[in-house]
């Protein structure tokens, strides 16, 4: 099945406690797109980009089956640009810089040759951007999936709200959950904003995991350990690109689907996370993604025997 | 096979963001065992109390089959006194009173009908009483479990180093793995963890569940997402109660049976913080356990056909 992506396509400069880079390609949809490209083609890209993003990178995403026709270049802007510093606990981040540049331009559309697009995810966007994408489709898609952040929880809480009765699954995470739906406990957060319109909900965890609401069920998806988280930016962005691009090659929306759709996810944002940047996001081999698939097996498998004393 | 567990017994005042309770049966040895009893008996408790210490507390756990040979009753002394103020967040907590009345003179006896015992919890207490009582053991047992806190790290550390030559797991929570460790990364802590001498370890991660290391491999039990954590008192020693009993009974201390134990632990913890105190372990029903194991199952259980694009 077809998927449709849209979300930025950037610059970022990342500082961690293992090293800094000046500049390297970022933003959600590059992310999103190179981790689906694992299990489906094609990819059908929204976004706008400078005459500044580098050639051999639009080249790359192409060879894996990433479409350019709904990417805006505007040659004589900047793409944005966003520039931040993560702690040592790599969960929270100060942002330094973040140039909008043509991105402040953003008026997403969509061409035909996206209209045939089952599969839909929404990256994290100023919410009257994902609404417009939303208007734009002839067609009801199967599955559409969004992210969004605390900061337009701050300031357009009301249009996040409108995005939300139109969309089958929100990711965000722990404590956007909590922002979202003023409760605290994460079982009550999820039933106030299923109410809200998605019927399915995932809240992202960090190194905790990730958790899948549908209805009253509950499925927990560890993060898998490692000795060093390197640089997370893209984790979020890859454990979406993998849920929704094994969603699209499986095309199956069960429950127990989506639940595997989560490890998928966590594993790419295992490997996202080992290097800068999306630089191992673009030199995985079947090899590495099949062993990585067999440690979260080992890593969640378990047998049961019940042995009562009473 | 009998199970001794080693710990205290005491009272507790307890604060937490849903009401108090002034004075209500805790310590270590009392989760432990009540968890515990679940799945084995006898249990061959090793504790010190008071003269204050409820009669039908005593004759509660009797009937459960825990012994109490090995507990110092010192008539005009009072019981380990405990209270404590918990946050929203449930992970952290301000001790208000500890008073340690006549577990101060705490000097463990192992009665010899506690010889046969094939499995051994040490309860957090002084690293010098858990060492007392290895000391006793007139044969090795087949596993050695082992509780700390951050308060012997400070204290006591060489004293803690040695207690851990001589055990087979150790169980304590992630902060705790970084400050013993010096390490913050948990796959690395836990590598050096275990370098110090127990094989196996548990790292407890509270609402996120717990990782279980043994060698190379890794385990990932998540904790049940709860509405409400009532009273997160216990928590902690149910889960090594049933971590523990469970496999007393099965009798099986493989990696693969101890992911099954730690999940066992997991569901008995998700229990505990359900009610105030131990009130909720007192009543629990061979259905209720079912049905609770079976929620681990649906929360855990996930079937993966991989489906690469490339």
């Amino acid at each position: 099945m077809s998927l449709l992506i849209v979300g930025t396509m950037a610059f970022d400069a990342l500082e961690t406690p293992f090293g800094k880079v000046d500049r390297i390609i970022g933003g959600s949809a590059t992310y999103a797109a190179w981790a689906a490209s694992y299990f489906t083609q094609p990819i059908k890209q929204v976004s706008i980009i400078g005459g500044d993003f580098p050639k051999e990178e639009i080249a790359a995403l192409e060879a894996r089956g990433v479409e350019f026709e709904g990417v805006d270049v505007i040659e004589d802007g900047k793409s944005f640009f966003w520039s931040g510093r993560y702690h040592m606990d790599m969960n929270t981040r100060d942002s330094l810089i973040t140039d909008l540049n043509v991105l402040a331009q953003f008026d997403p559309k969509i061409p035909e040759s996206y209209q045939d697009c089952d599969y839909v995810m929404l990256g994290n966007l100023v919410p009257a951007v994902q609404m417009k994408v939303l208007d734009q489709l002839k067609h009801k898609p199967k599955l559409v999936i969004m992210d969004t952040m605390n900061f337009w929880m701050d300031i357009a809480m009301d249009e996040l709200k409108q995005v939300l009765t139109r969309v089958d699954l929100l990711m965000v995470n722990d404590s956007e959950a909590r922002q979202l739906s003023g409760e605290y406990s994460l079982v009550k957060a999820a039933k106030k904003i299923q109410a809200m319109g998605p019927k399915f909900l995932i809240i992202k965890k960090g190194e905790h995991g990730a958790l899948l609401f549908y209805g009253d069920k509950i499925f927990s998806s560890p993060a898998l350990p490692l000795e060093e988280v390197f640089d997370p930016t893209g984790a979020g962005d890859t454990f979406a690109g993998g849920f929704i691009g094994y969603l699209s090659r499986t095309d199956d929306i069960s429950f127990e689907n989506m639940k595997a759709a989560v490890v998928i996810g966590s594993a790419m944002a295992s490997f996202c996370v080992e290097k800068f940047g999306p630089i191992r996001m673009k030199e995985l081999t079947p090899a590495d993604l099949e062993n990585r698939l067999g440690d979260f097996v080992t890593l969640m498998n378990v047998n049961i025997e019940i042995a009562l004393a009473v």
